[in-house]
């Protein structure tokens, strides 16, 4: 039985609703014969929540971290590659906070690999029915920063982690004519899908999932 | 009981499949207390695809046409408001036409208005949880010249009729990353909700969805 | 000699500047062998918009109009084909006016083409080197309301007419990533050009340009 | 007076024309009072493009190397930020290698920084009226597999270096409707402006430049 540690996050950039913490409550406790979800809200805030899910990983003690955030506009589940040791804000996190290229850990390497099967996890998905993607840059801001944060926590354990980047909800976009979102449920069974993947795949498979630039 | 004419197209542009067929395949015979729908394959070819609509407008007799075209691309569904007479393909049709700036009825107006009420459509698929917005431009392949082509053939009728654009579907946007797509199921539940709002409203709700540009 | 009527708009959306505007000053009195432009600018105002529009056709007396509008996030000179008789603003307009699925002419048809030789344009700016399309829609805001009504005012003269979309200048992406924009030198290059194509060519040329939805 | 060493790549993907190679060749040879540049070709190739790098390095023993690659579809001039240490091909690069999750350097760190004024280039693009943005990702292709190869090679020596995308040409976007281009003379100047802005600016500006995802 392996614990899972899922994290979502609060609202910000002055949405009301946050997908990821929607996904995060409705498999909070959720058990299957192989594996144990624990979920977690994490704040918008830069420092604060890297503090809180290092919190979060003392308490669960989780096999397996899989932080998820919301990407607006984008149109599928993107598969994080990639996480890099800078903060830059375009705008402002929800206490205000604003920092331009600095460093998220100090002495920090410049990026950290996922280590979730990202390549079964997209083949999965697809098959499943939902559009998903390998993504090779998670941008620069709070997602980013937990994402990094995150790997470099689990750098020296047993612990794999990872990042997921998804569209809006549709009642997100009722104003925003032709842009991109996915439902609620169909979110939900992808991150199911997701988690199980990593469950039951310890190597990746050797699938393309790259981009020309 | 309305009788509802609901029309996909077969594939083209390389594809081996075009979910707009699909839904009028799962959608034909599907009986309610208030309507019945009849569905039929168009070919993706100028001409031929009018020729068969207007058959099966005969055979048919309906209250009720809903043409739906894939729009491989675009991350919703798109109610179209408005046909216009040309007829100019990017890339050659099914059997190899590839007309340019040819009106599609001789002496037809330059435009028709989709007589569903569109914006209806659009609050009830939103409120069901589905991306969809107004569409202002239907392009000027197959698709428009099956929307103008109907709207021409009903204009003096009771029939009313309009035409929806759909994303592609996850399996075919596999060897596309981050490009949209929607799910068969939703898809069908938003053709059904389409069709349902169709029958149910016979005046449009007076709701913005318009475009800046 | 060609009289030529250019029209730009002023700022609208929250921007500072508006390019169609600064095109239209630039150009204001330029002459030439053939054409001579007179430039005006129109207010981004329901209404008011036609209002000094037809006033301007009284004064020019032009053989030829070319409107410009911004259409800011497009990547290229969008060369219109068809303007559509519908107000419906996402947006207020500069007076806080917001039609919604009103017609722009009681009892005018459901659309007018360009009369401008729109494909003959296309090929000219690209053959200059300039990002070029044809478009299908120019929304139903204010520019595809002046288009409308230029076409309305003008369809049983001899003046020839049609609307330009254009995109952002690079100062009105400073805070947008990866927009697309145009600098004004090549924005001023692609409408003079577009104008000299107009007075050349009385026939459109038979060139590909459309879309498949 | 800086040695500027400066490469593009021959066509790939195919297409006809690589702008970033007509940009090299347009410059190879300019002498300005604080620097000379150098250009060369590069092959579209895995392996073979490092190679060659590494050679012209040797042979122009520069103070500063800016490579430039073709990234079709992108509006603007992207200065990126990171290279990473995976090639991940979409399509088979010139000689018909296609690898999948290769370290390009098999025992480099995750990922490198541009050592050029990323922050300074944009906002001196930008100030000469063109677009411009910092990018978060190369891609994975044999951009990135360049910029990860030039960062490593040069990361114990004083030389400095990164990686510039370009969009296309007009030419090549002739039969691709509302996709973006910028033209050569943009272009050109562009890549002098990031060239004069590197040799100018030791330091980085603190200007934001970030991602939200």
């Amino acid at each position: 039985m392996k614990a899972i540690l899922l994290t979502g996050f609060e609202p910000f950039g002055g949405e009301k609703i946050n997908p990821s913490l929607e996904i995060a409550k409705a498999l909070d406790g959720k058990e299957t014969e192989t594996y144990k979800i624990n979920s977690r809200e994490l704040p918008c805030v830069f420092g604060e929540a890297i503090d809180q899910l290092r919190l979060a990983i003392q308490e669960v003690k989780p096999d397996l971290v899989v932080c998820v955030g919301q990407a607006g506009g984008r149109p599928d589940l993107s598969i994080e590659r990639v996480a890099i040791n800078v903060d830059d804000a375009r705008i402002p996190d929800n206490k205000g906070n604003q920092p331009i290229d600095k460093p998220i850990i100090q002495e920090g390497p410049v990026a950290y690999w996922s280590s979730l099967p990202i390549k079964a996890i997209v083949k999965h998905l697809r098959d499943a029915g939902l559009p998903a993607s390998v993504s090779q840059t998670a941008g620069t801001y709070v997602c980013n920063h937990v994402f990094y944060g995150l790997m470099h926590e689990i750098r020296q354990s047993s612990i794999r982690g990872g990042f997921i980047h998804i569209p809006f909800l549709p009642e997100q976009i009722q104003t925003r004519p032709h842009m991109a979102s996915l439902s609620l449920d169909d979110m939900i069974r992808g991150i199911e899908t997701a988690i199980q993947v990593s469950v039951d795949y310890e190597q990746d498979l050797l699938l393309e999932g790259g981009q020309t630039h």
